[in-house]
């Protein structure tokens, strides 16, 4: 038998259903000529979402977590400093993944829940070879002001988390200075996970490690490939099989989504996370992340006193297929983590996970 | 318009009709129950096609040239002497990313189209950490004997490409002695590109780096979410979001291939080979890999002189919808490649591939 979940958690969301026909299409080599039109096509969509004219912006043949190690093996020469602000999970990653890069790792640490502290983040450190965020905390739902750390970098270079902001909320990598980001399909993008949405610009590229400890991330090589290569209109040069289905959907996800219209997507997303929050807290709920700064495409709210954290996932997903979230890290079991994002950011889903958790919380 | 491609070129292949419908089913979370047991299967499964009881073996989530990546990442030593066997595109590849970890490689060449020389590579150096190979080279058509490789490798490790191999010609990775196998969905598997079965016995996975430059392919962090944790029925820790749609096809293939039984899939490889490599030279076409040791399910002919090789290409793809691959390398205008693989290792594929080429050569 096969399960119909409602994917309400931190992602995969479900896929938009143009993106799911894509994925089950005639599959195509990756050096076939409409393959490369459709991989052309997918980069100059993704520079719509991205906020960016980049001609190296790609998507990786990975997933997310890939495109975060892709973003430092790259950029990160042995002994560079690299300012990361830790406001969650996903902070606290890109410090192992910078530190295995060779650098030298500044970590400004923040309370889960909160937002990054721009001052605290621009003053860790004089001169900084890269500074570090995530834009969208995943593991807190919180919303990060990433246009103020590109306005006070200096020179250095502005390395940025968009996994669950890209599509979601505002993105504009150019006018906010971001020179190196990365995000994932299976969340607002509402794309199956596989690939990594990627972007660098010039300056970033210039002082990229020429022969990074990762072949299969290599942006030299890669370009050859893609983004540079078909900005170019040059040849293409093999480099690794590209996930043909999985880009085939995403193209088919984001023509979906410029299709409705980005500033409209928003705010589909932003309508349906202020419905959710609210409802929560006529339940008598409290939201976990800091008021001000949540993200509308995935909520976090404190597991109620009493109450076992795993036993109402559990219980969703038997009765209902619907899967929320747990929290992440010290606050597993305290906290859940519940989104709506993609084709999950619509009114009915609202309805459903509000009148779902009322019933098995018995309020 | 959708362009249905007969994909024979050296992979990607035309999927099996079921790994292209799971790829469409709903769409699970990474940690969903129902998923966690078809990652456990698909593990299950793939040791069944690898020939190997470890616990460790996994789907990794990215393309199998990231298997190559995670299989030296996770046991190259800095300063470790890793003999390369190179006779092919893929052994070349081996000793850039072998490099790129910090190995001393001893690269062992040989001529394009010729099988590994046993004696050559197992002198070349008196304690090798590693001795790596390719079992099939995609870019040349060939096989060498894995089998001699674990006989006589000592202490060392062996570190073995099955990306062309695995589902298509015998590999027995216990048998033959083998502790690092890494292979690709989209050959002889029948699924799309996308993940990199991955294998890693007791013997490698002891000696491995701890704190490998990888984070993404950290088999260290990986066992905690399959493999291990599936084989001891522990819990499991989130690393990153599994691509759950091509996990799923990939089980779906894997089913498909146990039930119609590995020994008649070897078999419709060799016969669909055979017939192939029959018919080509009947039409007085060269085959370029070494008698005795060329594959069955890529075979790979000399281009004839005066031919424009991708003038031919180009025809076939335009009025046959029919994909054959260029050769790699230095012989890219001198060879073409030609993949009946999984779903296309069939007598029908051999019968159409040849006459489109009499066709479009005029013989």
């Amino acid at each position: 038998m096969i399960r119909e979940r409602h994917l309400f958690g931190p992602g995969p969301s479900n896929p938009y259903p143009e993106a799911t026909r894509a994925l089950a299409s005639p599959l195509l080599g990756h050096l076939d000529p409409e393959f490369l039109r459709i991989m052309d096509e997918t980069c100059e969509m993704l520079r719509t979402v991205w906020g960016t004219t980049n001609a190296r912006t790609l998507p990786l043949s990975a997933t997310g977590s890939a495109g975060m190690e892709a973003a430092f093996v790259n950029t990160v020469h042995p002994g560079d400093v690299v300012v990361v602000a830790v406001n969650g999970l996903f902070g606290q990653r890109m410090t192992d993944v910078a530190a295995r890069c060779g650098a030298e790792v500044v970590a400004v640490e923040h309370e889960w829940g909160q937002p990054v502290d721009v001052d605290r983040v621009l003053s860790a450190h004089p001169s900084p070879a890269i500074i570090a965020a995530v834009h969208a905390e995943t593991s807190t739902g919180v919303r990060s002001d990433v246009a103020a750390l590109g306005a006070g970098k200096g020179d250095a270079l502005l390395l940025v988390d968009a996994v669950t902001s890209i599509a979601g909320i505002e993105l504009r990598a150019d006018d906010w200075g971001i020179d190196i980001g990365y995000a994932g399909t299976q969340k607002c993008l509402g794309v199956a996970p596989g690939l990594a949405p990627f972007t660098i610009d010039d300056r970033a590229f210039e002082r990229r490690v020429e022969k990074p400890r990762s072949w299969y991330l290599d942006l030299g090589m890669l370009g050859g490939y893609v983004g540079e290569a078909s900005a170019k209109g040059g040849q293409r040069t093999y480099h690794h099989t590209a996930p043909t289905a999985m880009v085939a959907s995403l193209h088919a996800g984001l023509t979906r989504i410029l299709d409705e219209g980005l500033d409209a997507v928003h705010a589909r997303h932003q309508e349906a996370g202020d419905a959710l929050q609210a409802g929560l807290q006529e339940m008598g709920l409290e939201l976990f992340a800091a008021e001000g700064s949540r993200l509308p495409e995935l909520t976090t709210v404190k597991v109620p006193d009493g109450v076992d954290s795993a036993a109402v996932r559990k219980e969703l997903l038997e009765r209902f297929d619907l899967e929320i979230g747990a929290g992440a890290g010290a606050y597993a079991a305290s906290v859940w983590r519940i989104g709506l994002m993609g084709r999950n950011a619509r009114p009915d889903a609202v309805l459903l996970v509000l009148a779902a958790l009322k019933d098995v919380l018995g309020r």
